[in-house]
């Protein structure tokens, strides 16, 4: 079976030594002090490799079932979500006037990731809570937060995002869902909702349905929608739960992963709701909490994938195959380590350089959301929202990936349930699926961030860049960093620029290139992050650290990422550059 | 549920006008007229899509049973069989004098695409026989022969190939089942092995395993191994079957996927075995057929991913969301078909491209095998020897990215196992990691396959490629393929030369890029195939073919490859030349 375990080295590396948190000049931020995240994260490091990583398998084997219209969770996962409650993980950053700790989202961001590596379907049930929690937050009126928020923050209740439907995920414009006024106020609810995580299951008391339908009068396509409280049980006055509401599970749907979390078809039957935020503004309202929703699945990309890479490492200095080619290193044994093998470490070495940048890119566009939030920075809020489809949609391919590489190294073994790679591989997948196809993710990125406040942001992430290399010109140990991100960077302006020329013409010359740009901006964001890294690394070096060991190999991974995975950049470009004529050549009856 | 139609018009299209068989002048292709093949190619289209693809998500669904020793297979796999039989399907490219029906390699392959396509899974209890029919053909006595060959040829008894134990895979000179001579120049063969694809079904009256195991004063390593031939029923003198033999199912595995195929644990406890060909020259005679059983491994890589395209297309023209960013091409419906998005045309196009370039170079593998057996052309047999790592290894790669692209274009959809996508991904993944892990593939081809003969055959890869273009000098129209793949040809070449000049000082500034070349070669001979493929269509329109559609579809799918795929060589070329420095660099404690 798989183990985890959280490689709190590396968050208090880059909190401390890359983001400075205590000196960042964020509200909040003075509390983060080196012990006090240090004992944050052991403990969150302890439930999770203790009480989370132990039910990993169990949810995947025995996943959710459907009987009698209750849904059972596997075996063991009501005491860890009492846990959970009980070490008020579930309100890290959530507001102290419901409950919550009220600590920076980033710290939140990096418990989080110690929770998705050590059981990510587990994870779920408590991070759409915090989603809705979210919304309700912003949008609900301060009855509906003192009804609702205390109990979501403590997570004796629960909360889901009903969005999709059969015919339509991506195009909310065509959703059926209706809401019907009622004559106190509140809306009757009738319609399908498909792919709900979390929809229903036997964790909680009460589960909040937060819902997309159209209620009559606000015209067609998305500017007729509007957003719904529908909770499964109706709430009295004085807090105790009321009526069952007419919402019903109508299937659990069989999935290639993520088996221990409930993913449901939610009938709606006329169900009371309540309206959240303005009539027929509900996708603002939904897509307020876009940044942070979208984030966190990037995260649980790399997360998932952390802990596949920590479990290939293990297997590969293990497992005894073959002898290095250079000479025997293992002369008592039968034969050498899987690690000796050139290819084997180039397959290590793909999966720790993208993991270490992947953390160091999600925890700075946390920050960046810190910053937005708590000290009202609109420059750091712009930059996010220009991050944000990158985080998503570049994290989750190359944790998707990662995966696929760490299941690799154990050869026939990785394909037997058994040894648990499969399931990561199958978790993963579907990170790149939702909270908007990673196809979608470009299609933001390119058709709408780029030119977003006239170009600001990503003139700004530019001018971050060269700074970032101007600031160590004549340095020579950071050569081999600010060259690689130069040239990368070089390259990603080529691609803006070709968008520029070619997209007012024809759109479809834009288009064909975004997935290619979101990989080849994700490949120059990791390289910004790792040159970040490197100058901590050596900053630390020459300050005399002790553990130089640490510091050394942060930067021979970061030399590995800049010398052979940046060379990704020149190919998206070449592929962006040939613009929309080879995609788009075909009829659609040549296919 | 999915679909799958054989794409015979492609097919028709390589064997004709591409490969152009009844000219090629190999013993046995005169047959090959295109009425026939085109009559053959329908009637395993037919079979493939009414009897063995209805099949395929049964069997993923329901999986093997192992209950009370037996394995059960799913329902409707013993009527499909009986079917495959009676056909003559498992006999196609069999001896003659065994009962086989005695055509080219090549034709058994495209069948073998159209079967792997429809029912991967199924397809491999005969394909498993049919490597264990090889291996007994080849190197058994006329006794052997005429006792086993029969029953195989029509699939009565089936085959497998017991290679890997629990300790070793790769490494198979750690092997540890033993073999003990008898007095009547039989052996007890004693020992443990696992991985062993339809070890025991219930689809056939015999099994009969060949299985590697050290036989006394055979010296260490691989140079002990002998190869047996261990019925799992005895055989009479009369060709009835005997006494149960003494090797039985430990356990069935739960795998990632091919579910509908038995994966089991084989117990062999003094299990008679007889030897098949010169003792201690066992690994010699199970990799005698090596290059058919690679190759017949990169087809499912592509086979699998084939059926994955044809539903992903479907749902793409089908499944409406959103607006064409150029304008509504649906008017009537509420929204256009996806196909109209860039970026859905743009994975579709990737899938296209990518499979007609895998189908031309696994039929062009098979003809060089044909070339070899039947012609004795010796530049043929080192030719295929050179490219059957790269067959294997970058098409099972691109292959599953494939269905990684096609699963991703059903959104939400493509996660649930009711529409089958998933399926394909998690069928295909095995093809990654058996009959040698790709990473193995990898160090063949560089650590052996380059240097081979004094490197004769990647020489005559080069020529053959130079020639290509050459021969196309002054011809616009070829212009984009001959110049991407003349670029890709220097780039394999830099590549080929940094291994020179560097792997005889450290071996590991080769076998670090390995990887990377494996991919740059595969897109090389891709570029090939496309470039070959291109000439064959202007050509056919310059003879005014009426099938205009085709051709310059294949033309623009070519284009498409050499734009947008050719690109990946420079970054594999770079990943190369950045040696073994940034790969080894790390102690193994610093992971």
């Amino acid at each position: 079976m798989p183990s985890y375990t959280a490689n709190t080295r590396d968050m208090q590396f880059l909190l401390h030594e890359v983001l400075n948190v205590t000196a960042a000049g964020v509200p909040g931020y003075d509390e983060l002090e080196r012990d006090f995240t240090e004992a944050v994260l052991d403990a969150a490091a302890k439930v999770a490799s203790e009480v989370l990583a132990p039910l990993n398998v169990v949810g995947d084997t025995e996943g959710c079932v459907l009987e009698n219209g209750v849904v059972r969770t596997p075996t063991g996962f009501d005491a860890a979500f009492a846990a959970m409650k009980e070490g008020g993980w579930t309100a890290l950053d959530c507001d102290p006037e419901f409950g919550g700790q009220g600590m920076p989202y980033l710290l939140n961001c990096a418990v989080g990731e110690i929770f998705v590596s050590a059981n990510m379907a587990f994870n779920m049930y408590q991070g759409l809570t915090h989603g809705a929690y979210s919304a309700i937050h912003v949008h609900g009126t301060e009855d509906q937060k003192a009804t609702y928020l205390p109990k979501m923050v403590s997570c004796d209740w629960t909360g889901t995002m009903n969005l999709t439907e059969p015919h339509c995920g991506t195009d909310l414009g065509m959703l059926r869902t209706k809401a019907e006024p009622q004559d106190d106020g509140s809306y009757k609810i009738t319609g399908q909702k498909i792919f709900i995580s979390a929809g229903d299951h036997d964790l909680a008391e009460n589960i909040i349905h937060l819902v997309l339908a159209k209620a009559p009068g606000g015209g067609e396509g998305t500017k007729g929608i509007s957003l719904f409280i529908v909770p499964k049980f109706m709430v009295n006055a004085d807090g105790s739960l009321g009526a069952r509401n007419a919402v019903s599970v109508g299937k659990i749907e069989e999935k290639m992963g993520i088996h221990g979390n409930s993913t449901c078809v939610m009938n709606y039957d006329g169900a009371t709701g309540f309206l959240l935020g303005d009539l027929h503004k509900g996708m603002r309202a939904m897509f307020t909490m876009m940044n942070e929703a979208r984030l966190g699945v990037g995260l649980q990309g790399y997360a998932v994938a952390e802990a596949a890479y920590q479990n290939a490492l293990a297997y590969a200095k293990d497992r005894l195959q073959g002898r290095a080619v250079t000479g025997v290193e293992n002369p008592s044994g039968p034969a050498d380590p899987l690690i000796v093998h050139p290819d084997i470490r180039r397959s290590l070495m793909d999966q720790k350089s993208f993991l270490e940048g992947a953390r160091a890119l999600t925890f700075w566009g946390a920050h960046l959301i810190d910053r937005g939030h708590k000290a009202g920075d609109a420059a750091a809020e712009g930059l996010v929202s220009l991050m944000t489809p990158v985080i998503k949609g570049f994290l989750t391919d190359k944790g998707f990936e990662t995966c696929v590489l760490a299941q690799q190294v154990y050869g026939g073994h990785g394909y037997i349930e058994e040894w648990g790679m499969s399931q990561f591989t199958r978790d993963a997948r579907i990170t790149m699926i939702y909270e908007g196809a990673n196809g979608v993710q470009a299609l933001d990125l390119v058709g709408r961030k780029l030119a977003q406040d006239g170009g600001k942001h990503v003139m700004a992430f530019f001018e971050m860049v060269k700074a970032e290399c101007k600031a160590h010109d004549g340095d020579d140990r950071m050569k081999p960093f600010t060259d690689a991100l130069k040239g990368a960077s070089k390259q990603l302006q080529a691609a803006g620029m070709f968008f520029m020329q070619n997209g007012m013409k024809n759109p479809n010359a834009a288009l064909s290139g975004s997935y290619d740009f979101m990989h080849l901006m994700g490949h120059v964001c990791l390289g910004l992050m790792w040159t970040r890294m490197a100058k901590a690394a050596y900053a630390a070096l020459d300050g005399g650290a002790s553990d130089t060991a640490f510091y050394e190999g942060k930067i021979a991974t970061g030399r590995y990422y800049m010398a052979r995975q940046l060379p990704a950049c020149a190919m998206h470009l070449a592929r962006i550059e040939s613009g929309a004529d080879p995609v788009m050549a075909l009829g659609v009856d040549q296919f």
